[in-house]
């Protein structure tokens, strides 16, 4: 057995995962984001629990953020207060156990190319649309990190120059287009415009515009709010115009889309489909990636962190190989 | 030995090349893009002047466009009258030796790679700068191709939505804002717009609008026209942000850039470098790549193609691996 953790911006979710990749026991506390040795405290409390019950042999953890290659430092992690971190070596001592560290993304991707939605797949995109875009790619039965290991940071690439500002320090990067937040800013655009089409968003979060977020969108858009429906059509546009961009870059057999976005189901992905039939370039002379949903939901990167935990060998070279 | 074959839109060039990546003997001919017979005849005719004085193992042929992943079929190409053209077999038959089909900017990313300005890299991303943007990878020793053998395509991610129209069908692709075209078009509507700056470009063509390109706008700016000078920074700055974006996705340790606009030399990699570290994501907290001007000039391609049909390899999982 191998515990994975997923350290998000507000919960650390920890879980005991087998050989199949199945979750045999689960567990969630809140993270304290500004504080690196309380996140470890909370990462040994999680551990020490879950190690009650099954024999634990490694412990993977993805975070969002940049870990270098070796996987033992955390270089940078936009939501948790980490700079250059040797959060391995910490947790090796506090635990007595190998642990390994890796992006979010790359947790998800590893998890859905080993046990959900892309097994076989010899060339995987996958993006998660989270608050932001989180990427990741299996090549070969690879995690392609790059050359210093921050490689799939797909959703600051700019497709809108001069466009919304993202807090990477750049303008019109896709994330500002395509995910939770964009979607919840435009709604909150709409229904400070006072537009009668936004009521029913209104109405869900009695009349607190601030309240609006991507989620109560998509849950309206699940009821069947046609403005909703509209917006989530928006978020597929961008989504369909970003995966044709990386298609003409990258040509994977499969894009998988996972992430909170995706409870929109069919309301998003039909949109997304069609924006990138019409984006790809070359279209009627090649060959197109399939566009799936992912299949282990929220567990992905839990999944794919424990996977990877126990069975990782970095190469000098940058690729994360098994 | 082995020949190397570069076939452009307007041109075949084909030269003897050593192990070393040396280059014994080259012969040009000019193509004739509107039937498939009449360039394998000239090929035929390239190779059997070559071989008369080198003893020949292997013919390597890059050509713009879309090779299937085993070499031997062009699925479709954009200056060439080629659409699923059986093309390797047709010539092993006339020339009695193994021939390798491969995209050109992979045989000029290849030459890089192994005889020029990437040598050792473990993640390299090649620009070609011509008439668009050819672009290629060479990861850990391979030619990454993707699942289809289409990857690479950088110049055709939309940068711009709704911006320049694309002869791929789009608008907005990278390569109407940074390549040879897109300088000769700015260069012309400057003209066109009666403008006094554009006094040194309209005398070197005589007045000619329509006869201003971007080899010309080039040397007006090597002499020291200031406009051109400009012309040359406004596409740089475009070809920094979209080697921005690649970095964001790819992480590269290097990117090499080729092809006819780096005739421009400094004048184009001085704003290209600026532009990139202005919207390197994430810039101060990772690593960036360094940007280079290819070494083996205008014939990388050749050389990387006599390469690859030495000693290439195809997976069939989709890379091409030596």
């Amino acid at each position: 057995m191998a515990i994975g953790i997923d350290i998000g911006g507000t919960k650390v979710a920890a879980g005991v995962v087998d050989d199949q990749g199945t979750v045999l026991a689960e567990l969630r506390r809140p993270t304290h984001g500004s504080d690196p040795r309380a996140v470890e405290a909370t990462i040994v409390e999680l551990v020490s629990e879950l190690g009650a019950d099954y024999p634990i042999g490694s412990v993977g953890i993805g975070a969002a953020g940049w870990m270098d290659l070796s996987g033992g430092t955390v270089l940078f992690s936009p939501h948790l207060a980490w700079r250059n971190e040797p959060l391995r070596q910490n947790l090796e001592r506090l635990l007595n156990r190998p642990v390994m560290l890796t992006n979010d993304a790359d947790g998800a991707a590893w998890g859905e190319w080993k046990f959900g939605k892309a097994r076989g797949e010899s060339r995987l995109v996958c993006i998660t649309l989270g608050t932001g875009i989180g990427g990741a790619m299996v090549m070969d039965g690879r995690l392609e990190r790059g050359r210093f290991g921050v490689a799939g940071e797909f959703g600051h690439q700019v497709i809108m120059p001069g466009g919304h500002r993202c807090e990477c320090g750049n303008r019109g990067c896709w994330e500002q287009y395509a995910s939770g937040n964009a979607l919840g800013r435009e709604a909150r655009e709409l229904a400070r415009a006072n537009s009668p089409v936004a009521q029913e968003i209104l109405r869900a979060v009695d009349g607190d515009i601030d309240a609006i977020t991507g989620a109560v969108v998509t849950e309206r858009a699940r009821q069947g709010d046609a403005a909703s429906i509209e917006l989530i059509e928006d978020i597929g546009s961008w989504l369909g115009l970003g995966l044709a961009n990386l298609a003409a870059a990258l040509d994977p057999g499969m894009f998988v889309v996972g992430g909170g976005l995706c409870e929109a189901g069919e309301l998003l992905l039909a949109p997304t489909q069609r924006a990138f039939k019409r984006n790809l370039t070359g279209r009627g002379f090649r060959p197109a990636a399939a566009i799936e949903l992912a299949e282990l939901g929220a567990a992905a990167g839990m999944i794919g962190a424990a996977d990877l935990s126990r069975s990782l060998r970095i190469s000098e070279a940058g690729g994360a190989q098994r």
